[in-house]
């Protein structure tokens, strides 16, 4: 088998030219010899490009995923089959987004087995990790044997993808980001998905974001990645269900690291913004309805909100702190009191409705230490903003919009403006208020 | 400026999904930064991949392929710039095409002047190099001094590509042929101009051919190159015409490097088969048109038929052999004696009309030693086939279709069925007889 034949049968021919569905076999070829440096990278672009321009099919890209993930270790869950199936949860990234944080003690605490490996803040988007790592002493590093004790005992763990997980993924990234082929459905699904199967779930609820604060940017993009991902863990011979969420504005009321934890204890104590708790509920019954805890939706949002009412979601939370090393008697004592000692406060410039765009609201809260626009750099755990008015309400000039926490007295000077821009004025709601949250469920 | 951001430009996005138009600046900053090693492999094949897909217009066209020629070193003709314009023939090469030999001297004894430079043999076609070397003592490899010196005095001359010219276009080539890229309409006309532009002529006739003997194996597919090199041509400031010519059927009744010698010298006599005589007046008119030595392609092909038939053309052939270092006499006399010693005969399987096969006989006449499958390896100046059938003739079983010579006993092993193959009997002519061997002429 040559590499060219591969790429020329995928780039197809005047006769043909959305090309040929590749074999297994093809598709080995080329991962495979491309982690072992038997295939040089200038024809893994070129066969890249081809698949951006003329696609690939679900199960093709089932078989790149499955590829790509056996390219590396996977978690081994066989010690506990008898938990299983394992439900895992996976969002496509955005501004204020905590769900995973109190959904995962929550699914927990409905008896669903969550083996949850998370990321890191990059860019506008917040990570998980990061977030976790905010309370004194949580280790996200934990070791695979660490990582099936903490799940076993507490119905969940949370940690980090190791460089062992899926190496053929950080080679293709890493090309994919200089040769313009990001942007393909089917890559940005194997990428996604190769990750997240390795980690032993049989089961995945995936929160497809659209809007300024999202990987995709329209409704339509989200909707075809949502589909892609479905159809391809179908493929693979897994269950999911991908629910497509709005993202034009930030999520909930506190944007940060420990802020957002905050935020998710609110969650978990039947507390909180509305927003956060219609998905949070929403995505926990569809991981008890297909963890095989429910027969149907309505009866997975009922046990869940019953998990919070009782506390025991709640309690799960703070025995996972625990178990992960962090210090839980110092987190509740922080619980609204910690603070960066770096604060400004941003007031409204006229009187009207507002509208803060999450993208430039992300990209503000990077600057002020929430993230990170290089892999390399730390986050600060107190930076971001609490949101005191949200999108689509009523303010007179001078009313506090928001207050905002930063890494240290400068950061301010870029952030500030940053957020300023963030928010827009007017005489009537913005028409993205009427845009609902869940726009679409794609099983 | 950053070469990813020209290779997105160039591939587009879902709402622009056929790119933009690169400029000069852009394109400069590609082919120039891959020549001096600053933008990797693997850029430019997923920038090859996004152009095979979306196309260039005749202005980038024209930039890439002045950059590539830019990258290497040009011929100097400014100290003959009195004899300009300078006109040349391009063929994209088929199997009996050896229209370059009789061309050059018939249009330089009508008073153009032809700088030609031309390639050597490989996979199924054969090359012009390869059958002048036949020519005891003819020399290719001439100083750019010496190449001058001849064309001034001789009004043509005949060289090789030195590593000098245009070498974006080498690399860019061995990249394109493992990654899938070489089928590019564009690519293919940058790739030829590049070179060809190199050599300092102002005006081209291009033979571009179609059929199972051509690199573009539709009629279609050829039209596409020939309106790109004309349109490219233009947007460079030069003057060409484009002929479509039918490579189906191997062109002439000798086919092998001296073979085809010798029928060059027959059409300067006024002899040899009629396809490579109406070929050869044709595109000498065309130069004569171009060249501005008449005013009509008529005018232009009585003053080629009058140079035939007072003996100037084939007079002009042997003194640019002469200049060139090859034994006239030797030559002279070697003119339908010299044959290879090894010999077989290809008689008729059966009654019927016979059709020859381009490709087929193409690739068997490279296994007999006319060509090479790699470019180190040698051919053998004697090997080829004499068709005393060719496609349309009507044949009883047991008549001789060919003979064949080889480099040696142990080809025809492998050639004589190839050779074989190459030809079908039907009770009806075929139905390629009837196509045009001229099938069109694009200015």
């Amino acid at each position: 088998m040559r590499a060219v034949d591969v790429i020329t049968k995928k780039r197809g021919s005047l006769l043909n030219p959305k090309g040929e569905e590749l074999t297994k076999e093809e598709i080995e070829f080329i991962i495979n010899g491309y982690v072992e440096g038997k295939i040089p990278d200038y024809q893994i672009s070129a066969l890249l490009m081809a698949i951006y321009f003329n696609g690939m099919t679900f199960a093709e890209t089932g078989v790149l995923t499955g590829t790509m993930l056996h390219s590396g270790e996977t978690m081994d869950l066989s010690s506990i089959k008898d938990k299983a199936p394992f439900v895992d949860k996976h969002s496509t990234g955005g501004v204020g987004d905590k769900i995973s944080l109190p959904l995962a003690p929550l699914a927990a605490a409905c008896g669903v087995y969550v083996p949850m490996m998370s990321g890191r803040a990059l860019g506008h988007t917040g990570g998980t990790l990061d977030k976790l790592e905010s309370i004194d002493g949580y280790r996200v590093g934990l070791s695979p044997e660490e990582f099936v004790k903490i799940l076993k005992n507490g119905g969940y763990a949370m940690t980090g993808q190791t460089k062992a997980i899926a190496p053929a993924d950080r080679l293709l990234y890493a090309l994919r980001d200089v040769t313009g082929t990001v942007e393909s459905i089917p890559l940005i699904t194997a990428s996604i998905l190769s990750k997240k199967v390795a980690e032993g779930s049989d089961c995945f609820v995936l929160d497809v974001k659209y809007g300024s604060g999202a990987f995709m940017k329209t409704a339509q993009a989200a909707e075809d990645l949502a589909n892609c991902m479905v159809n391809t863990l179908k493929a693979m011979g897994k269950k999911s269900v991908a629910i497509l969420t709005n993202m034009q504005t930030p999520l909930g009321r506190k944007v940060g690291n420990f802020l957002e934890i905050e935020e998710s204890v609110e969650i978990l104590q039947g507390k909180g913004p509305e927003d956060v708790k219609e998905l949070t509920i929403l995505f926990g019954a569809w991981m008890c309805l297909l963890g095989g805890k429910v027969k149907t939706v309505e009866e997975g949002k009922a046990l869940c909100q019953k998990a919070i009412e009782n506390g025991s979601a709640l309690q799960k939370f703070f025995e996972n702190v625990a178990a992960q090393g962090g210090n839980v008697e110092k987190l509740k004592a922080d619980l609204n009191v910690r603070r960066s000692p770096y604060k400004k406060e941003l007031f409204a410039k006229e009187d009207g409705f507002i509208y803060i765009d999450a993208y430039k609201c992300g990209i503000a809260s990077c600057s002020l230490g929430v993230g990170r626009n290089r892999t390399d750099e730390a986050v600060c755990p107190d930076a971001g903003m609490i949101l005191h008015r949200v999108s689509g309400d009523m303010v007179k000039k001078g009313d506090l919009i928001m207050e905002v926490f930063g890494k240290n007295e400068e950061c301010f000077a870029a952030a500030m403006p940053l957020l300023e821009d963030s928010v827009t004025y007017s005489a009537q709601k913005d028409s993205k208020c009427s845009d609902k949250l869940v726009l679409k469920i794609i099983e």
